[in-house]
């Protein structure tokens, strides 16, 4: 069995998944495309030689006999309406963050899925497929550290354009540590916080950075997050947990080490591209191997993507109070707590 | 284009490489198999569901017509005859080590492959498809470290069986370091000598452990080689190449680190399967990859393997006499060269 | 040229010093002993073979002739008459920390020293003198890493004993990171904040641990502290300076490396005694070195204890409200911008 | 009381030492001192303000009264006169490296030694009081890797002089790993090998560099000793002992680590004088705290430079014959038996 995508959207982010299913993973391949440029739609085709059809926009593609799930890599602001129409015609979605813009968007499709009664989308947040991240986790979960108390982290990237303005350090920046910390401990976000410190003479003038984000759990866990996107040194994560049993770190990403000129050193990365390559890989070979094993996707759900949502508007306000702010999350549908998510 | 497989051989490591192909890969199907066990063969086919049929022997199964590349993971002593056959029958070829059990085996195969015109054989030496390895070959050809001087590895298993002998030690342990260290360098070896050091109390009666293998270029590079199979630590791989204006180091298997007990520390494997899982991967995606473009193959080569079996001699008779035994290698055919290799 | 001490306190920490001085420093030597237990004083002489008087007092010990510095290593509420006394008589003063408990006090003791004319009093704080913090300190001045605008620091202790309260967090353990960042970055804190994580199920029902103290500097530098007394592991310090340019971190104490039981790993320290002792030699050593060659000791000075001991006292403020709470420092007397000290 | 010495050899290392006893340790002081060069003595006596009488030789300092203890840090092959005069008159002798320059010449000291009756020589093999090294011997010694089988070390320094002979990589370099490993294992060494790599290209025409030293003990240890004495990037110290239940290795030298320029690394020293100056420090307190503690030191003694002598006059033969030459010592007396060395 192979599952036929129909490919909303076909810029950077879509050829990238367009590539990954033709040539890389198993089990896949794609049978149509859109696009809002119709001329990118059928670039794609052409150079990446797809069998697939060109459909003049999303609710042609989705109704498509053919189309068994659906790859949303279209613009943030239209992701909400493409994965509602997917579900609405029962099929399975992979889109990429944000689920949708709002917190309340992110809640329809919640809403859709459950009224559909099984599992159909899973959102692109693809730390959790990361042997770094997964080890984290699976020693959280054996209780190799005890309870989690903190956890200080830091997103680091070399330097950013001028497009970048300083809510994107929340939108498209701490995003990735807002989905993977609370699944990490297990836990949800009660407050969030952030301060900023002396800027970086490299920071363009209308951008905070760096910035530091403390966002505070249900079970009392303090979360340090520094962004700083300007660091000019590389592209850098970092996690470390600290239980009451002692502590996990994520491993620096894996460089041959040397020894010249009187350092002893290992490369850091300065493209974010190569950092989490393997885990999109992950992402989406899971994404076919659950869907045909189970029925349903197996990586993060349309609630988590609510969670990302409320969790970052919360954040943003946090950037203009500088006050404590409450992530004001509704509670967990018995729906989702039945999946285990990876 | 999907290349189709026939698998000779249905043990342990075919059945991987078929798994492999099957549910993690891009572009390739198993489509024939046969075993000299024929129960185990249409045990496979039935256990992963394959579309394939079972032939009674190699010859068979490489004759059929929709056979495109044969995978050769049958006992070791009888891949020599299964890779004449498919050059004959003008077939790529994935064989894994040793591509035959003696010099004079391998150099048949060079010859066949030579009088076919064109490549149609890889050996699967995957650590050259490890980024850990690739980083080092990059660093060397880029002259970070100027002219490679000195080579320091080791190959060290936590125990091993019964049935691991002494030569073992060359044939199937430090096979991999033969491989992979001639190429790194871009050298030939000379001269290969083994020392035994006090022998671990762990080591069973029979076995000489741990065991230094020096190896000598002909442009003077010197190896020391340490084997150590009941190290009893973990599965270990190191290797340091040491030139005039720097030094490079494999890394450490990648894991999470840890402060627990007084001991900041990570984890090493004890499991060699999962060491190289990676780069078994790529190599045979490669394989595919690199047919599909060019039309052959672009790993390790028959001359490769021819190396690896002269070389693994030369060290056998070394363990017996004590002596620097010299590694005669006949000088490589200008077919070879025309070839860059992975 | 030999400094004949007098030591006023002969507990713990003051027959530390005068071992050290005895048997492991160069040029000094115990003249004269004092404590408020005189058995106590008595015994130092006897077990130490000192040639050294027993005094009733501190007055009566710092009047004496041949005594020209005055080391008090008796209990906090009792340094600052000490040190007063001295800087009355004209002689030099090592003191331990606090050098007095409270602004005020410390601030009488800086009036007094002005008063003088010249530096004579040295305060206790040895990490100025420890090699990882020194090499921070030159990268720092450098340049290294441009602009400092982020430290994240850790002071771990395995465990602590039932007298240990959450006020001693501050006054005991932190005081040690006040004094040496602001050293390190050459400002001055402006505000400080305390959060409290979820409590370690290994701290006492009357103890709140770990803390996360965060200040922040005159000039928008962000310092987050955590302060985790109970952390099992081990005694751990940990420092992080966040540059425009690059960053420096504190090196692991250091410990050979080791391969066993699957674990490749380095030992962390469980004794805060043995983790600075280097520096506690060094510290006492340019104490005498630095007034024999200029006149002056060298180190931290009255001004640097005042700055302690206000910034303790607005973070233990903080411990109570939750809020962010003023360091209200005077403004720095030229007097003590003429010393760069170590 | 206070061990007076006479310094025999006022050049560079005996200027660092005298500093060291003056200035920086605890216990002794300068009073005698001679050398060659009567002007060089004078001006030591001046330049650091020395109360110290200047002799005409060796035999006239060593039998000044006041002096209980002879330093010998003159040209090498003056050592053996020198410390035999220092026995016959019943004083103390630290001597530098070599004791003496033949296997025959430290023989004759052994033997004065003994027929003295008590130890009253300490050799200057400073790795013993290194804290990487001190840290080896106690985890071998709590048998913490079982059964050492294996040792891996190198030795190299960033580039040397143009007086820098190919001898002088055992005279000098290798010296000090034959001191220390012995002494880390606990065992002799039966034979030596040389072997020569591929020359770096800086190394100037007469010398040959790199090298690797092959040691085998009585007990079996191979060990594989690399000397480069061109390497560039630094001077760097490696050991690693491999045992049958685990593998130990000195630390890195200490440093803060930084991250700049898409390097996550450690500074690595240049200059060898940095590497171990704690334990020249140490080495020297220790031979004046232990002959006031038990009346005779407790560092290398002259058996240990006997094993040095003969272990190196081996290897210089070993570099002309590439063969395996037996390092042939006499066998241990009893009366250094008695002394368990640091």
């Amino acid at each position: 069995m192979t599952i036929r995508f129909g490919v909303i959207g076909t810029g950077a982010i879509g050829r990238e998944h367009i590539k990954r299913i033709q040539n890389k993973l198993s089990g896949g391949e794609i049978v149509a495309v859109t696009d809002v440029n119709q001329a990118s739609a059928k670039d794609v085709v052409e150079r990446f030689e797809l069998d697939a059809a060109v459909y003049p926009d999303d609710k042609a593609l989705i109704s498509a006999e053919n189309v068994d799930a659906v790859l949303v890599t279209s613009w943030g602001p239209a992701h909400e309406a493409s994965v509602l129409a997917a579900i609405e015609a029962g099929k399975y979605v992979f889109v990429e963050k944000p689920l949708a813009t709002t917190g309340e968007g992110c809640m329809r499709i919640v809403e859709a899925e459950m009224k559909h009664g099984k599992r159909l989308v899973q959102v692109g947040f693809m730390r959790r497929y990361d042997s770094g991240y997964v080890q984290l986790k699976e020693a959280i979960d054996n209780n190799f550290i005890g309870e989690p108390l903190m956890i200080r982290c830091a997103h680091r990237n070399p330097e950013v354009g001028e497009n970048y303005t300083t809510d994107m350090a929340i939108h498209d920046t701490l995003i990735h540590e807002i989905d993977v910390l609370h699944w990490l401990v297990n836990d949800d976000y009660k407050t969030v916080q952030v301060t900023y410190p002396k800027k970086s003479k490299h920071a363009l003038e209308h951008l905070k950075d760096p910035q530091i984000v403390t966002l505070e759990t249900n079970g009392g866990i303090v979360i340090t997050a520094e962004i700083f996107v300007n660091c000019k040194y590389g592209y850098d994560i970092q996690c470390e947990v600290i239980g009451d049993e002692g502590i996990v770190s994520l491993p620096e990403f894996q460089s041959i080490s040397f020894r010249k000129n009187a350092t002893f050193g290992t490369n850091v990365l300065n493209d974010w591209k190569d950092r989490f390559i393997d885990a999109y890989d992950k992402e989406l070979q899971d994404f076919m191997d659950s869907i045909k094993k189970t029925g349903e996707p197996n990586g993060p759900t349309s609630w988590d993507g609510y969670i990302a949502a409320v969790t970052a508007d919360a954040a943003i306000k946090a950037q203009d109070s500088g006050e404590k702010e409450v992530v004001s999350l509704v509670e967990k549908p018995d729906f989702y707590n039945q999946y285990q998510t990876i």
